[in-house]
């Protein structure tokens, strides 16, 4: 902690974070003991359980708590009631599938805190996205109702179980019940830290388009002693689609693709610049040395401001030990693609379906999945809250709060502004490490202890 | 049957091959209840019993049998001894493993007769290639033994169970056995019919080289929020090296790949025209139309004569349910050669692995697997067992006996002359439609049926 607070509202609070972060630590590895893998239907009850969880808890701190059926995942819902400004806080209790299994060094749903050559950390799916992150705001609220008996602001809690998997019910939810959850602002802890100790409040986010295809060749699989040189491979077909989507300088193919992508502002431009990003190092972390996106772009606009076109899954034909001389009947892929400015997914979608329409040979034939779609969006860095959050954030942390960019697509944001009318602010603690959506997932106790205590100095400088 | 036999030798067999059907038929159903997948270590008891259950059969005939223990499965020996001719016959008691299991309409180690529209059928895994090929030989001289208590020849039946999965043990066997194993010809039962009734000698087979690729980048999956845009992935490598293994008219761009490919003689042309091969036929029962080979050659040579290059299976990534935004550490493909004439497989493995290794990014590294290397065969069709088969298939069957090109990888037959200085006369009984390496494999009760009787001409005619 970089200064001695004497305010008598947040010292005691501070003071009680800091006592409690044993119990704390161990509500969070409850939660995340519970499975709560949405993409996957084998994991449905969990879910729930996890819904149940947050419900239990949030009641236990006095909070007004409903969870929400859909006809995917629970909703759940909690109310603090109360005066002061209206303050909606977003996380999700969901969590990546944890395949490959064989490269986590222990069960990724039996938690425990691990000392590191860099520290403490909790280890375990989930731990940094989103349970360790939504858990910083609860205990922040925990701490401050048990020192004031009362929460400074009118709080609204939602925690959302289908963020991992194109939330799917989200936007109906939003547009049927905007009454319980619409607030002056949206804080959302989701993201990360600007490197290892200084925290970040996100300016732009990247949108998320979605597809899976599936190439369609022969009726059954074949062997390639008999069919191979006359039949129509389908997976050499997904090859050439895959290869086609980006030129030689790292641009992606897409007819229009690049329509609504805003060149850098020198502004923006010359701040990132001061950030003096280490690629090479965070390239280095990773086991990589070169930035490996579009030709002459800085670093930062590659994972940031740039759009993207990534192939996350494709899989045809035998793919188990040993060989099998087989020609496949299907060959699939799931592609992503990272949208920035006033990118249209839904454009890009058609034109991305079309182009690989156009690449099917007549003995094949394609068939597309939608995995979700989201603009990219751009923060209200004007309303007050921003300048609040980013001297609170600078109090307790080594560096000064940054303004930064997000290659993540968190569509939420873009959510609560389009059918709530409602900012959105988001802070997170997270860090370049954590591993989310990798094996061996894991949140710093440091930023757990330090995140739940940074939500109760935003909280009072934007109560104060 | 196409003439009433006389013979005094032969009539008594063939009759006692009708009569024995459904025992036979028994025989093979048991044989087909043991799982024996050689590619896959956990079927690796069950391959073993696969060969007890062959040396036990073939001891119950007479054989002097031995199972004989290798660095992966066993292979069995087994010798009628007696007078005549020393013939060699060859097959194999391993089957392709059975994914993707939910498109067998039935258990594939569960086998059972099926009436279909064509016809009786065996159906399950191994029904064709080969167990029930290779039982047809064993029928063939159990019936003989019955009826005249020896056998024509001095016969040995040499089994491998390995023929699946690359052959690992054979060569080391061939070279350590010449004295039990070499004789005057052997006899292989590992092919097809021409069409539905007319009986084929192999002339030719293609050769086989198998690779198998891994395109490592990132050290671990990446978040492609994070990570997407700067960070090298994998699988768009593989799609661009699989990509580029054809040009737009069909030809392999591996460098040097056609050193070797002969064109094919006008006299053979002649000949092949003369099957009128129907290719709209032959691709339309899998669902496809159009010959995919090489632009400007006839389906049969794309088929028989000319050499391929095939994706049997790739994945990288997430391959399951829903969606993961995930940047894949790896990709992998296995890919396989087709080969012709004198091409040397050797020399093309290393060419195509200076091709890949040559668009490899600096980012990327790439590890390749060997899963066999075998040349192309071409048969002694002037040893006069060619002849002797050649009118024997033709009384048997409804139409005079074609020789043939054979798409697939036999390499048996080039390592018996190779290392045992034998020739090789490959006969068979599968039909196009056997689904063979596929879901829902089945060998017409007719192939067993006629094929056992087939072998009681070919050991008279060879012997008479």
């Amino acid at each position: 902690m970089t200064d001695t607070v004497t305010d008598a509202t947040l010292a005691p609070v501070l003071d009680r974070i800091d006592a409690d972060l044993d119990a704390s630590t161990d509500r969070l590895l409850n939660l995340l003991r519970i499975p709560s893998i949405s993409t996957d239907r084998a994991y449905k009850a969990d879910c729930d359980r996890a819904a149940d969880w947050l419900v239990a808890d949030l009641q236990s701190i006095g909070f007004d708590t409903q969870k929400h059926a859909t006809t995917g995942h629970p909703m759940v819902v909690a109310h603090s009631g109360g005066d002061g400004p209206n303050i909606l806080f977003y996380g999700h209790y969901d969590v990546q599938p944890v395949d490959p299994l064989n490269l986590w060094d222990r069960d990724p749903f039996d938690p425990q805190l691990e000392d590191t050559p860099k520290g403490r950390v909790i280890r375990g799916r989930g731990a940094s996205d989103d349970k360790g992150q939504l858990m910083t705001f609860i205990e922040a609220c925990r701490a401050w109702k048990a020192v004031h008996g009362t929460l400074p602001a009118n709080i609204t809690i939602f925690c959302e179980g289908e963020e991992e998997s194109g939330s799917p019910s989200l936007i109906p939810f939003l547009k049927d019940n905007a009454d319980i959850l619409k607030a002056d602002i949206a804080l959302i802890c989701d993201t990360g830290l600007y490197g290892d100790s200084t925290p970040a409040i996100i300016t732009q986010l990247r949108g998320l388009l979605g597809e899976e295809l599936t190439i369609h060749g022969p009726s059954k699989d074949l062997h390639s002693g008999m069919y191979g040189g006359i039949a129509m491979n389908p997976a050499r077909v997904l090859a050439k689609v895959i290869a086609s989507l980006h030129d030689d300088t790292g641009r992606i193919t897409v007819p229009g693709f690049y329509d609504g992508v805003p060149e850098l502002s020198n502004e923006l431009a010359a701040s990132w610049d001061d950030l003096k990003f280490d690629a090479e190092a965070f390239l280095g972390e990773v086991g990589l040395k070169l930035p490996a996106g579009e030709q002459g772009r800085r670093p930062l606009e590659m994972i940031w401001s740039r759009p993207t076109c990534e192939v996350n899954g494709m899989t045809a034909g035998y793919t188990g030990d040993g060989f099998k001389t087989v020609l496949p009947a299907e060959a699939r892929a799931k592609i992503s693609f990272r949208l920035v400015g006033t990118q249209d997914p839904h454009a890009i979608r058609e034109s991305f379906r079309k182009m690989v329409r156009d690449m099917i040979p007549t003995d094949c034939r394609v068939e597309f999945h939608s995995h979700g779609a989201s603009a990219a969006g751009q923060m209200a860095t004007t309303h007050p809250a921003f300048a609040q959050a980013r001297t609170a954030l600078s109090d307790e942390w080594p560096n000064a709060a940054a303004y930064v960019g997000c290659g993540g697509s968190i569509p939420i944001a873009a959510y609560f502004k389009q059918y709530l009318d409602m900012d959105a602010m988001l802070i997170g603690f997270g860090k370049d490490d954590d591993q989310i959506h990798s094996p061996n997932e894991k949140y710093d106790l440091s930023s757990f202890h330090k995140g739940t205590r940074s939500w109760a100095r935003i909280l009072h400088a934007m109560t104060a």
